[in-house]
C-alpha cells in the first residue's frame, strides 16, 4: 500500500519535546487529510517512514494548535530512533500486522511457545513494534508459572540474542544478582572489592534508582566515575579484575528494560520472566559463575522459604541448560541493611565497612561477606563456611579496601561522598524498644529530601529493630541539599509519627 | 499524604489540545520540582486533584517549552473529566494502589473472580483508575475461555450496574445484536421497521463506524436525525414503537467502550468478555427479548459451526440466569450483504428494500426478514418459518416502509441520502465468472474515497460471487465527494487488480 503514500505529499517532522518514555508516539492534527483517508484515530498504530528509516508508533491527535497543517509531531523516543531533523519528510501508512502478536494470543489459548516464536516476540519488542498494551498482554499471558522450564530457557536465550554480548576471553567471570532489593542493601561495591582482591574477575554493571532512593550506580557516582564505555570497562577490568560501572552505556538484554517498565505498572509476577530477565543480563555480560541472593521476608519480593526454594530450583534448571554456573542463597529480608538511605549516605556505609571502622554497620559487613563467601565456595570448591571466613579476612586485612581504591582510581577518581548542609534530627519522646520500622515510608522521606537526584540527600538511621531507646535519643537524621526539600521531608515525618514504632510496655 | 501537597504551591492547569483517547494523561516539565520530590517519571500514575475533583492519570514529560514552569498540561479527556478552566489550581500526589488490580493478578494465578471483585474492577475501569496497560492485563487474564459461566454472568451484571439503565415500563422490549459485522450488512433499519410495524417495541441505539466504512448510525444519519437525547428517544418510541438513534448520547455499559478499544489493539478474543459486552448493553438498554445473529464464515469473527454453537450455548446460559430471553441464529458470513459500502450507498439499499423496488438487493431483504422472523417466532410463539413469512409480508405490504417513514419524521426529518459528484467505474476486461471478492480491500477503497466522514462516499458493487461477467461490464463504482479522494481510491484500485477476481476458464 505504500504506493498511495509515496504519491501523497509528505508530512514535515516536528519535535514536540514530549517524553512518553518507551512508547514511540506521533502526533497529528485531527483535521489532517491522512487521518481521514487512512482512517487513523487516537491510539492507532501507524507505520512511520522517512527515506532512511521506519518504525511503528502510537498516534495521539492534536485538537489545538500545537502543530501547523502538514506537520507531524514526534515524541522524544520516536524522534531519536528515527534520527530526524526538523522538516524531514515523513510518510504514514497502516503497518502490516505484527506476526508475533499471534504467538501471544496462542499462549493465551494455552499453547506452549516455541524457541523461534519467543525469539520473534523479543526481536519485535526490541524493534519497538509492541505498544505498551502488547507488552502488558505478553507479561500477563506468561504470568505466574505459565512458562515451563523449556520456555524459560528459550526466552532467556532469545533475550541474550536480542542485544549486545560482552566476551571477556576468560575461563571464569563472576557476577551476582539480588532478587528484589532491600533499602540500603548496598553490598555490591564491597563484594566486588573482596572478590577482585581474591583474584577473581568481576566486571559489575549496575543500574540507577528507578523508584528507590538510590541504585548502586547512584551510590558509586558519589565515589568515582561510573559512566564507562565498554572499552573503558575492559581496561579497568584487565588492570584490576573488577569494575563498578553504570550499565546504561552497554546494551545488554534490551527487551528486559522495556518489559520491566510495564511489569512494574502491572505488578504481575512471572517467575519465567524473572528468571529470564536475570540470567539473560548475566549471560550477555559474559558471566560464567553467578550468585543469586534471594532475600526472604514478609515484605520482600519472595515471602516464604518454600517459594524461595522453588524459585531457586528453577533458576538452577535454566542455568544448567544454558551452561551458566550459579549458586542460590537465601538471606534475611525482614529489615533494611546498613544505616544510610540515599547515595552519599550509603557510600559512607560502604567506606566504613571497607575501612574496617569500629562503628561500621555490622549487618552490611556480614551480608557482603556471606554473598562473597558463597561465590568463593562455588568457584574454589572450599567447604561451607570457609568462603565466608576468607571474605572476612580480605576485609580485615585491608585487601578489599586497597582493591576498592585501585578500582576507583582506574575508573578516574576516588572522591569523598558529598555531605548535605541541611539536617533534621528525629528524637525519641519516650523510652522503650524499637518494635517496627516502616521501610516504605522511610524511602519516601529520603526521596522527599531529594534522593537520588541530590546525591547527599537521604535518611541516616540511628536505630534498629530491638534497640532500647531513651527520651531525646536520636532515631534518625534527614539530610537535604536545600531547605525547601528538608521541610517537605520533615512535614511528612511529622504527619507519620509511626515510621519508627516504639513500644513502651514490654513483655519480658 | 495529601497534607504535604496542600501546603505546596499548586500547579496551574493548561489545556494542551492533545487527544490521547481514553488514557487520561497529564504533562509536566521535566524540571518540575514536584517530579523531583515525588519521584514521578514518564508513565508514572499520578493522583491529580483540584478543590472539586480528582482522578488518576498517566504522566508524560515535557522536555521542550510546551509548558511554562508551574504549569501542568492535560489531555482532552482528562481536561473534560476534571471540568477544568485555564489556570485552575491542581495538586499532585501518589495514588493509593488500586485494590482491584490485585484481583486481576489473582485471576492470572488461576483463581475464580467473585461477583464483588468483578464489580470493583468494572467500577474502577469506569472511574478511569486503569491505565491502558491495566485494561490489557484484564483482557489477557480473561482471554479465551478463562471466565466460567458464573463469572461471565457476574461480569455482565457488573457492567450493567456501572452505567445508565433505561426503564421502558413495558413487559416486552425487543433488540438484536450481530456478532462481528459484515460489510454492507445494514439490516438494522429494516428490522426495526418490520418489528415496530408488527406492534413490537424496539428502541434501537447504534454506533458510528470505528474501523469500517460505515456504522448503522452513520447510515441513518443520511436519512434522518440520529442524535437523540434519552427523552427524545422515549417520545419517538412511545409514538412509533421504535427508533433508530445513535447510542453515544446514552451512557450504557461504559466500561465496554473502554475495553473494546484495547481489545481491538490486542486482538485477543475472550468469549466471556464478548458475551458480557453484548448482553450488558442490551440489559442496560432495557431489552427483554434479543436475537443474537452469529454470522459464520472463513473470514468472519466466528469461523466454524461448532464454535458458533458453543458460543450460542454460553450466551443462552448467561441470559437465562439474568432473566433475558434470547434466541441465537447462524447466518452466512462468507461475503458482503447488499450493494453499497458507505453511509449513503447503504441507505439507498435500505430504502430500496423497504420500498420493495424491483432491483432491490435480495440478500439484504432476505437477511433482514430472517432476523425479524426469528424475533417474531420467539415473542409470538409461532412455528419455525412462520415469522420469516410474516416479516416478508410486512415488507411486501408497505407496512414496514410506512413505519420507517413515520419513525424518521418523528425523529425530525426524512431526508434523501446525498449523492456523490465524483465517480469512477471499474469494468471487466475479460469474460468469466466472479470467483472471489476481497472485502478488506473493498473497505479500504471506500475509506480512501472518504467514507464514513463523507457520507456520500464509498463503493457500489455491481457483481456478486458466482456472477458471469463480460468485457466492459461494470464491476463496481467508486463514489467520492472530492476529486482528490477519488484519485486516492482509484490509484489504490489500479494497484490491486485482484480485488474482484474473475476466472476465465471454468470447470463446469
Amino acid at each position: 500500500m505504500n504506493y498511495t503514500l509515496e504519491r501523497m505529499t509528505p508530512l514535515s517532522a516536528c519535535r514536540l519535546g514530549l517524553d512518553t518514555h518507551q512508547e514511540l508516539t506521533i502526533y497529528l492534527r485531527q483535521d489532517s487529510p491522512v487521518c481521514r483517508s487512512e482512517g487513523f484515530s487516537a491510539l492507532s498504530r501507524v507505520l512511520v517512514r522517512t527515506e532512511q528509516r521506519h518504525l511503528i508508533a502510537t498516534l495521539h491527535m492534536v485538537t489545538g494548535e500545537l502543530l501547523m497543517p502538514g506537520e507531524i509531531g514526534f515524541s522524544e523516543s520516536a524522534w531519536k530512533r528515527m534520527g530526524l531533523k526538523p522538516g524531514t519528510s515523513v510518510w504514514l501508512s497502516h503497518p502490516k500486522p505484527v506476526q508475533s502478536l499471534s504467538y501471544i494470543r496462542s499462549k493465551v489459548y494455552g499453547n506452549e511457545l516455541q524457541a523461534e516464536q519467543l525469539q520473534e516476540i523479543i526481536d519485535d519488542i526490541v524493534a519497538g513494534r509492541y505498544a505498551d498494551v502488547h507488552l502488558a498482554a505478553f507479561i500477563t499471558a506468561c504470568g505466574d508459572d505459565k512458562l515451563n522450564i523449556r520456555e524459560i530457557t528459550d526466552l532467556t536465550r532469545a533475550m541474550v540474542n536480542s542485544g549486545s554480548q560482552i566476551e571477556w576471553g576468560l575461563p571464569m567471570v563472576v557476577d551476582k544478582h539480588c532478587v528484589g532489593g532491600l533499602p540500603g542493601n548496598r553490598t555490591t561495591p564491597i563484594l566486588v572489592s573482596i572478590l577482585a582482591a581474591s583474584g577473581l574477575t568481576m566486571p559489575k554493571t549496575s543500574s540507577r534508582a528507578i523508584t528507590s532512593p538510590a541504585g548502586t550506580a547512584d551510590t558509586m557516582e558519589t565515589l568515582t566515575n561510573v559512566s564507562l564505555s565498554l572499552q573503558q570497562m575492559r581496561q579497568v577490568v584487565e588492570q584490576e579484575g573488577g569494575c563498578l560501572a553504570w550499565g546504561g552505556a552497554v546494551r545488554l538484554s534490551p527487551s528486559d528494560d522495556l518489559l520491566i517498565q510495564v511489569e512494574r505498572a502491572l505488578d504481575i509476577d512471572s517467575e519465567g520472566q524473572l528468571i529470564a530477565s536475570v540470567l539473560s543480563k548475566k549471560i550477555a555480560a559474559g558471566a560464567t559463575h553467578v550468585v543469586i541472593d534471594i532475600p526472604v521476608g514478609p515484605t520482600a519480593k519472595v515471602r516464604s522459604q518454600a517459594a524461595a526454594e522453588a524459585l531457586a530450583t528453577n533458576f538452577q534448571a535454566v542455568a544448567d541448560t544454558l551452561g551458566l554456573k550459579i549458586t542460590t542463597m537465601f538471606t534475611d529480608g525482614s529489615q533494611p541493611v546498613g544505616r544510610g538511605i540515599g547515595p552519599a549516605l550509603e557510600a559512607r556505609d560502604i567506606l566504613s565497612v571497607l575501612k574496617n571502622h569500629s562503628d561500621q554497620p555490622m549487618d552490611l559487613r556480614q551480608r557482603a561477606a556471606e554473598v562473597a563467601g558463597a561465590m568463593l565456595e562455588m568457584v574454589n570448591e572450599v567447604p561451607p563456611g570457609e568462603g565466608y571466613n576468607q571474605a572476612l579476612e580480605l576485609l580485615d586485612s585491608g585487601a578489599a579496601w586497597d582493591k576498592f581504591q585501585s578500582i576507583c582510581q582506574t575508573q578516574g577518581a576516588l572522591k569523598e561522598p558529598p555531605i548535605a548542609p541541611y539536617r533534621y534530627e528525629l528524637i525519641a519522646h519516650t523510652s522503650g524498644r524499637v518494635n517496627r520500622i516502616n521501610n516504605r515510608q522511610l524511602a519516601k522521606v529520603a526521596k522527599l529530601a531529594g534522593a537520588p537526584a541530590d546525591l547527599a540527600a537521604g535518611v541516616d538511621m540511628h536505630c534498629k529493630i530491638g534497640d532500647s531507646v531513651k527520651p531525646n535519643q536520636p532515631l534518625l537524621t534527614i539530610h537535604a541539599e536545600s531547605s525547601g526539600e528538608l521541610s517537605y521531608a520533615v512535614e511528612y515525618l511529622e504527619d507519620h509519627q509511626g515510621i519508627i514504632e516504639i513500644t513502651t510496655c514490654e513483655v519480658v
